[in-house]
């Protein structure tokens, strides 16, 4: 089924890692990646994002547990509470960068960010198998130190960038917020929703939802996103340029472009890592094969306004 | 001018200190606040609900501020940040209490809370005069010892409960994100906005807004809001039963009702103390002064239920 108006909806997915570490840099590149966005409306299209939040909200939770420990007036926080955190925080930015965009584009239009709650399955596997990154990076020192103190605390190798948390990762299933996102876009709104992946809930007996430990990878939400929505694109923009096999060796190849059997060949050969480009390539994969004349675009956060124009970043297709 | 559709519309505020200091009091708070909520909708209302947000923006603010001199990897944030995460933190949990509450009524109605911006003059005397409390109480001597730690620091006593940290509380100019709210509200959705007074942001030459070290008030924010969607009634939920005179003393007097008139008397002769009741009161004959037949209502949390039908609470009037 199609949305009720014919205007291209694309949903952009952004990488928490592409956002910056403080709240200045964060400003910096959501006011860049604002040009982009904006520059796709005015391509004619309709856009509604969603963003990761792996290094903020790792972050916001080692906050309170340190402070928690040294100030008796600070509690800890789990980590549904803080994916909401980081909605509000980064949503924020997101929000007012494009404003600022719209301001100087003289464009009538107007953003929005939902907080946003994405049910997942109790018995989800993923439970058992922390396997999603979030927080700063460790040295293998750093993090058997942290270990040994907290034996709860599961950290491991990512992406050769070093050591981080892990939590489980369950897979979304459903939007609650689902018919508000929907009411806005086809009302012509942007909407910023599904923040670092949507806040984790499980379904009660009594059919309320409750907050798990557990963080929702960002583009596995922005898959059941675009599908709840009937987008036509699915953008994800992250810290890299382009899709690579062989990445960080002497072998190291850029695509510019991958068939969805091609995508799964290079996933089975395992040339992409879990909680970094496996879960984007998957969700472009999913987004793709499950209707006509869809394309999903893997690209950088940077180069965002050259890969609109198919001059950067990965684009994933379904052969005819 | 009224809204398009004839049912009341009632904006419901909050209080941040009536939503207890941890998430567990904070859930708890709000599932019971939620049958209220959804009892004045089922009474034939169109609820916006705005929050408060000073005990937790204090410890979200204080938490950073503690574990960044521990910890490398944790960077500071100012207030609108702190204000923005409390937002999707408060939002988060109001949203899934209501939709708990929703579910158990079977009733067809959708929640959503919307991260939401507003507009302060970048000249308000407020910025030079701190006086809203966030943030945990603490004894004279610990704020002392405080203050000659941190030199731009400033704290002061509030309402006999101890000292705070005194920030700028700039007055509400506009809400950036109204049209979002209205066209919410318009398509019957609940709304929650302007969490904690709004994240506060001055306009720059450029047209673009930027977030300023301040925190509205909420009752104040709440007022705005009230004003933008047109409603007809404004109720202001803290953590006391009644508005009361000589609070605290052995004269101390509850009331159930007052005029503007007698209200503007006994803000004149210092009943009510600045960033705690004060604004409140002012917010509510500010509210009802501007409009015919709208009333405000002052009441607890707790009780909001008894002051849907005027058994708890004080009512705000205009004389005939």
């Amino acid at each position: 089924m199609k949305h009720k108006n014919a205007i291209p909806r694309v949903v952009i997915a952004l990488g928490g890692n592409a956002l910056g570490k403080t709240p200045e840099e964060q400003k910096v590149k959501v006011r860049n990646a604002a040009k982009a966005l904006i520059e796709l409306i005015k391509q004619g299209n309709e856009i509604i994002i969603s963003h990761g939040n792996g290094p903020q909200v790792g972050m916001i939770h080692l906050a309170f547990e340190e402070a928690s420990k040294i100030n008796d007036k600070i509690t800890t926080f789990d980590l549904p509470e803080c994916t909401a955190m980081s909605q509000g925080y980064i949503g924020f930015h997101l929000q007012n960068a494009l404003q600022a965009e719209i301001y100087e584009q003289k464009k009538p239009w107007y953003v929005a960010s939902v907080v946003t709650q994405i049910e997942v399955d109790k018995d989800d596997k993923a439970f058992k198998n922390p396997s999603k990154p979030i927080g700063g990076f460790y040295t293998e020192e750093e993090a058997k130190a942290m270990m040994a103190l907290n034996p709860k605390l599961i950290m491991k190798e990512d992406s050769n960038r070093g050591y981080r948390r892990m939590v489980p990762s369950p897979k979304p299933i459903r939007i609650l917020e689902k018919e508000s996102v929907v009411n806005m876009l086809d009302n012509e709104f942007i909407v910023v929703t599904c923040g670092g992946g949507g806040i984790p809930v499980v379904r009660e007996e009594d059919g309320s939802y409750r907050g798990v430990t557990a963080v929702i990878d960002k583009d596995f939400a922005s898959g059941i996103l675009a599908e709840s929505v009937h987008a036509d694109y699915l953008f994800i923009l992250t810290a890299v340029d382009r899709v690579a096999l062989n990445y960080g060796t002497p072998q190291h190849q850029d695509l510019k472009q991958m068939s969805v059997t091609e995508a799964e060949r290079y996933c089975e050969e395992g040339h992409f890592s879990s909680g970094s480009m496996l879960p984007k390539i998957q969700a472009a994969i999913s987004f793709v094969k499950a209707g006509e004349g869809r394309r999903a675009v893997i690209a950088s956060l940077d180069k965002a306004p050259l890969a609109v124009n198919g001059e950067s970043g990965t684009i994933i297709y379904k052969e005819e």
